[in-house]
């Protein structure tokens, strides 16, 4: 028998009853012989009031032994912001070179988008993890002070981008429609905008099958909402990327249902999976929470570990569900109704 | 009798068309013993091609003398990306301290927006218009090779900030509902995004009336498409404003409508006014495009030198036009229409 041995990072807020529901599925999904072995880490703001710790050394040692990281969500009030954004989530992305974040944008039948007119939205976003302005370099001058300067410095490395955008044009070119969208700002952004241009149109000779075009962020977002169906698939910046992702998630049908994927396709370190909403605190403890985009996260665990046919039984699963919702569900009924189906 | 000394700069596509329009409308709105002495300013793709030019010294310093700059749009395709908009747009709106960049996300009625249940909209966004990832600091390391770093420097000042939070507040104070949102990301840029917060903490203690609240950009964005009623202010830095408020042009039905404003409220530089759109060459010089974002952006000119009961006039025409407008009409008809309303 093998086994599958993943830590668990439930986090904050409704990250607890969101993860519980994603490993029912789980388990439910994986072949008889497949045994989890789940740790559960519990990093986060209850941790962080108790021992000031955010992400000590010794966790970040135990957490490289496991094949992946399924991730709830991190953030509460009590904490200063940025605090466990940057020291947990930001700290696991970067240490484990997670630089493909990848976020699909599917409007599942049945879901009410808030667009008009039930357009057909069927994309995925390939965000890059690990640059940008999420490097956390920067500073503040005379701080505190009427005369307080603040930088934030944006990097960004011809090796970081072409590796992003080598995966974005791979998985273009295995979907039907081979389409690829450059998303950045390089009209005003001009240093880091060239750079990404250049290489999104060198690595695009490798995929001469591939259709290509290029959209200034501003103007992408008018697209999201006016024209979603012209995306197959976006390959952009960190912060382009995230900004984008949350639109994305609006119009298919709402932050209940986004999944998302932190993939270090090598294999070096584990891949971390984790719905794209947050911990949610003001609805957090009362069984409220949509596990879905925690189980549609899970599915894609299971894709990226190699379980492409138990990742295929868990979106179908999701589809039905979607497609049948009626009436309002607690948290472990929906994780329940997921279940049977998987199993059924 | 007075003088109006208007600086026009048509700029590409269709631009030279708008302004055109704009014009017309500017002229009939204005009181009888107001005279407009508008000096057209041939820059853009044009200019550029023809001296390699982007805007002169000698142009810089003529501009200064005028009440104000009505821009058409700036841009062209066989011009590559940046040179104008850094050289020319942002020039303007940096040289002459544009730090309002004021843009109203209204939905008039009879327009249709892309959002499902005809929300209802109506709110400004103030984005700081000098600072940011926009003041073109950053580089290139090993350019062009396979070692490349590229670096973009967002600058803020406590100084910079403060300026551009009292006025919102001043204008969320003035507005029947009082409400101030401010949105940044500052749990990931927490340099810039806590200076951000700071400020508009501190300058909110002048402002006891105004309720605020803070929004992350990502989060913004799904807000502007689930329920835009909740935003009444929105002030925010150069970046986010630029994706905001095109996401805003997107729901209020569309960028033909959407109007800007690049303010220096101490009147040392003439202020400049813009639709928030593109030259758009696909339609250039065929009599299609919707001069309306022109319009609303001279009425913005007009409040902005005093002439309120003559902006409360292009306003209500354009409003008036909206509500009616039926069938395709050429950019002039749509101007004609608007001048026979604010003469009428
Ligand atoms: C919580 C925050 C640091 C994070 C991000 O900005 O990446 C979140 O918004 C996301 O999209 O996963
Ligand atoms: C053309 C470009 C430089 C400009 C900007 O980014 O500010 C435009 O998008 C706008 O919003 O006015």
């Amino acid at each position: 028998s093998r086994s599958l041995r993943l830590a668990v990072i439930p986090g904050d807020g409704i990250g607890q009853e969101v993860v519980a529901e994603g490993l029912k599925v789980l388990g439910a999904a994986l072949p008889a012989d497949v045994k989890v072995e789940a740790t559960e880490y519990d990093l986060g703001a209850r941790r962080y009031h108790r021992t000031g710790e955010t992400l000590p050394d010794s966790v970040l040692e135990e957490l490289k032994g496991h094949d992946a990281i399924l991730l709830g969500a991190i953030g509460d009030p009590s904490v200063p912001s940025g605090v466990l954004e940057r020291g947990l989530l930001l700290k696991l992305r970067f240490a484990f070179d997670h630089h493909i974040n990848l976020r699909p944008g599917k409007l599942f039948p049945g879901v009410k988008s808030p667009l008009a007119g039930e357009p057909d939205i069927d994309f995925v976003v390939v965000r890059e993890g690990t640059e940008g302005p999420y490097v956390g370099n920067g500073g503040t001058l005379r701080t505190g002070t009427e005369h307080e300067v603040a930088t934030e410095v944006s990097l960004n490395t011809a090796y970081g981008i072409e590796r992003v955008v080598r995966d974005a044009y791979r998985r273009a070119d295995s979907r039907p429609r081979k389409k690829l969208t450059l998303v950045h700002k390089n009209n005003v952004l001009v240093h880091a905008g060239h750079l990404w241009t250049r290489i999104f149109q060198q690595v695009g000779q490798e995929f001469p099958e591939v259709t290509t075009d290029y959209l200034h962020v501003d103007a992408a977002t008018i697209f999201f909402v006016t024209q979603p169906e012209r995306f197959d698939v976006i390959v952009t910046d960190n912060l382009f990327g995230d900004i984008l992702t949350d639109l994305a998630a609006a119009v298919t049908g709402g932050i209940g249902l986004a999944a998302s994927g932190n993939i270090n396709p090598s294999g070096d370190f584990p891949s971390m999976f984790e719905p794209v909403h947050g911990s949610a605190p003001d609805i957090a403890g009362q069984g409220k929470a949509d596990p879905t985009a925690t189980v549609l996260s899970v599915a894609m665990l299971l894709e990226h570990l190699g379980f492409t046919a138990e990742a295929a039984k868990v979106e179908a699963a999701v589809a039905a569900d979607l497609a049948e919702r009626a009436g309002v569900r607690s948290t472990s009924q929906v994780g329940d109704a997921l279940v049977a189906r998987v199993s059924g």
